[in-house]
């Protein structure tokens, strides 16, 4: 079925994009921002977020040709597909996943004729699962041996299972129900474990274990450790645990957990933070209702995404923007930089989701790529970053394109009138302040004062971040993604670069328990056992 | 004083390492790693540290090569210059700060003849001061108004005064004293001290705030916060609130503070970790032995990087497989890639030493630079990093060189054997396996399973994160990143980079809050006000 699409490089209009890029828009010429409106019309609205790019290296000859790309590769009639139940995920030719991609279908729940009724259907039956939990916590159903109300939550999951969810949850934490607490637990290393467990109060806790296989490495030693953690405060394990996995996988097991939630192989991990993945720790956390404005965000960008208008469509017009900065400026990293605290960790998500699903170099027939696929993505929250990278940003020989993300209203709504100025207003100064810096430049007689501009960067900006706003814009980074893939006529949904790695770390693990005798440092093993695994 | 050195461009064996670069080693080949013992011969160790860099795309003749650029650049000759007073932070002939930089200094204060005695006795006076405080805290000489001790410390910084402190207690947290907490307030964001402030008992917490200036915007204004939230609470500011500040600067003053402790100008924020921007929260958080632990393990490696022998100098030898990897192999990052909870942030505050340092486009004359500099530094740590973008270090279109970050033993100490390994053993595993897995690579007839390899990376190791390590670890980054801005010929003591934004967030500032009556929204100012900015 994919065979049918072809990549950036096969697009007639490649071509054209190439020539265009010899010379883009030059930002930092006296009144170039303002030329022909542009920061007004260069402006894409959607019912939650708004998109300004008119800081961007384009115009309106990039715009159109953009616009063609985007029509001759067929992205959005891809994106329709595979809401639809298309199988996306496999490489024609050769063993491959072979699956259906419908991340999507868990907030397509709303709606009366969801546009794939199985798999809406399915995610409609674990929210109700997770709604008679959440209403059994509230009504004392549920409570521990001694009648206590569970207060805390050890949400145990790595990757897709993890970076997710934990980010939202940092998103959201101005919205939790007052008393409740959640931490997370998701490194092999045992002191990662050893810190959380000793930090809880195990009797009022529940140990949500998030595996879709059942059988992920990580996930199964944290939850001995959770398991062995509990016995040893007199707990029975199975009376706190909680699992989410695929059904039958080795987890699904009513002896050993007090309610079990499941995933659906159609959704990959790094795209299953609006399935139970996330859910069931947002709703412990923040209650039934929010999780909902949560999937009803979500959902609403998902159909606003099957615009076919570049310019009415923000996840296909930012995918669009990327690959110009990427395949056509050479650009080869973009940075994510929230002028928002809650949103500390969602670069952290989006190099998960973004990497893992574009960082390939084979095309959906197996064929080795000939344009470069995903960037590299990283970003910390400014302010702070100004006060860190942004020397690189504004004056190293890299150039970095830049995604800011903002909101006009902060989430507590607590704010100060420092120096004649509310904090606020000081974030979203400073944010447009480094747009504007980036852009324009700075020329001076000082060496050292002088800034080149030209260094693109467009802003998404809500009005505040509320759960419903947190799916949409996760929603949207996924739909970015997914446009991308499609562009570069990958698999965006496997992941096969990872297997080498988990292979290798077999053998090396036989060698370290096989030699404990004959070497006394894991590092010795590392160099004697090489010959082996080389 | 620096005008008599020359840049990596300038170098006689540059175009040595051009040609060499044509052919770089080959780790793909049948016993590539094996060849030549390389994998014992290329480790470089020093008291607390080791680095294997046998995986590193790199044979004798390129190592003979790089000594030689670093003899010629008189690499060792600049950092010994450096910590014995020189002013290495200036730029010729054009306005610059004009500074010594001797942040080494703050950690050169065990020996009775250090290398530059004014600037150690200043470390000891302040270091005697927080002994006496911290003294104070433990006797109970200072304590709240009801006479009960304080067992929390709100640190409110930002940048310098923020991510390196907030990142080594996370590395540090096992070893707190029991029942001290610390919480961090950096952006301007007014979420983050809302949600801080909320979380803390107020009567029991020390707000200690630092800026070297006393006038860092976000961190006046995070102050403000906290006082007001002080006061609400029945407080008196004066006796929760400490500084960490210039001596003379707006914020030295007994009036407003329980105690001030001076930061130098010959100091920068990102190197001030060891200086009493960390050593007072550190201090607080685990007691005065420890921090002195911590400074003994910078110091020792301050002393370790003054070796000419590339091979024997750690720091050195980094950074030149650096410059090997970005100038001449052409990979435009780096990711750092701690196998270590505990190390979660230290690649953050890296991202900021390395960028703000090196992020520069112009010579210590003032002339465009011929060479990139800095490369953009990123990582998260592992196993989490596995499950998420490792897919492109290994199948990705972009070559991202890697310095892993591991331990022979964890933290706490607390471990499970789970299916026969222990999580310790099973992180080693996976590290070691990433790192044979990117540079042999795998060939497969299913293109998906193709990994070509040749992916450079390298590992620091230590027997286990304690304070001296963490210390070590820390100055031996900051010593990688001063050689690296030495054989770019560049400043990398000052920041005006990041200049410009904030001269321009003043005017949208002013525009914003001029204009309240006239729009509705900041985003409104912001299109409307650009005329005035841009």
């Amino acid at each position: 079925m994919t065979h049918q699409f072809k990549g950036l490089a096969d697009a007639d209009v490649f071509s054209e994009l190439i020539r265009l890029a010899q010379k883009p828009y030059d930002l930092t010429g006296a009144g170039a921002l303002l030329a022909d409106g542009r920061l007004a019309r260069y402006v894409c609205r959607s019912e939650l977020w708004r998109l300004h790019y008119g800081t961007e290296r384009i115009d309106d000859l990039v715009l159109t040709s953009l616009q063609e790309l985007a029509d001759e590769l067929r992205l959005v009639e891809q994106f329709k597909m595979m809401r639809r139940g298309a199988v996306m995920n496999r490489i024609e030719g050769f063993a491959s996943e072979n699956r259906q991609v419908l991340h999507t279908a868990s907030r397509d729940i709303f709606d009366t004729s969801p546009v794939e009724p199985q798999a809406s259907r399915e995610a409609r039956r674990e929210i109700e699962k997770l709604k008679l939990f959440l209403s059994d916590l509230e009504t004392g159903q549920l409570v521990n041996k001694h009648g206590q109300p569970f207060d805390t939550m050890v949400h145990i999951g790595i990757g897709g299972s993890d970076l997710g969810p934990r980010s939202i949850f940092e998103a959201l934490k101005a919205y939790g129900i007052s008393g409740r607490k959640v931490r997370f637990i998701a490194n092999v290393d045992p002191d990662d474990a050893s810190q959380i467990l000793s930090e809880v109060n195990l009797a009022t806790t529940l140990v949500s274990i998030v595996s879709k296989s059942g059988t992920t490495l990580e996930t199964l030693t944290n939850e001995q450790h959770a398991r062995q953690a509990l016995e040893r405060a007199g707990l029975d394990p199975a009376c706190h645990c909680i699992a989410v996995t695929g059904e039958k996988s080795p987890m699904d097991n009513p002896d050993k957990y007090l309610r079990s939630f499941y995933m659906f192989d159609y959704i990959g991990g790094r795209y299953s933070s609006t399935s139970m993945v996330g859910a069931v720790m947002l709703g412990f956390y923040m209650g039934f209702p929010r999780v909902m404005e949560y999937l009803q965000g979500a959902g609403m960008v998902d159909r606003e995404a099957e615009e076919t208008d570049a310019r009415k469509n923000i996840p296909l017009l930012l995918a669009l923007l990327g690959i110009w900065n990427h395949n056509f400026l050479g650009h080869p990293t973009l940075a994510v930089l929230p002028y928002s605290q809650g949103l500390h960790r969602f670069p952290a998500h989006l190099q998960q989701c973004d990497m893992e699903s574009n960082g390939k170099s084979i095309d959906r027939k197996g064929a080795t790529v000939v344009t470069k696929t995903g960037p590299i993505i990283w970003g910390e929250p400014g302010t702070n970053g100004q006060h860190a990278f942004y020397q690189l940003l504004h004056q190293g020989t890299e150039i970095v394109p830049v995604e800011f993300i903002g909101f006009s209203h902060s989430q507590y709504g607590m704010d100060a009138v420092v120096s004649g100025s509310t904090s606020q207003q000081k974030l979203l100064a400073n944010l447009f302040a480094q747009m504007v810096a980036m852009a324009v430049g700075q020329s001076s007689d000082n060496s050292n004062k002088y800034f080149p501009g030209n260094r693109p960067s467009c802003l998404l900006i809500a009005d505040r971040l509320t759960p419903k706003v947190m799916g949409a814009l996760l929603a949207l980074y996924e739909a970015k993604i997914a446009f991308q893939g499609f562009a570069w006529n990958i698999n965006s949904f496997d992941q096969e670069g990872v297997q080498l790695g988990k292979a290798l770390a077999t053998d090396f693990l036989k060698a370290m328990t096989d030699s404990s005798a004959k070497f006394d440092s894991l590092e010795k093993v590392f160099l004697n056992q090489l010959v082996d695994v080389s």
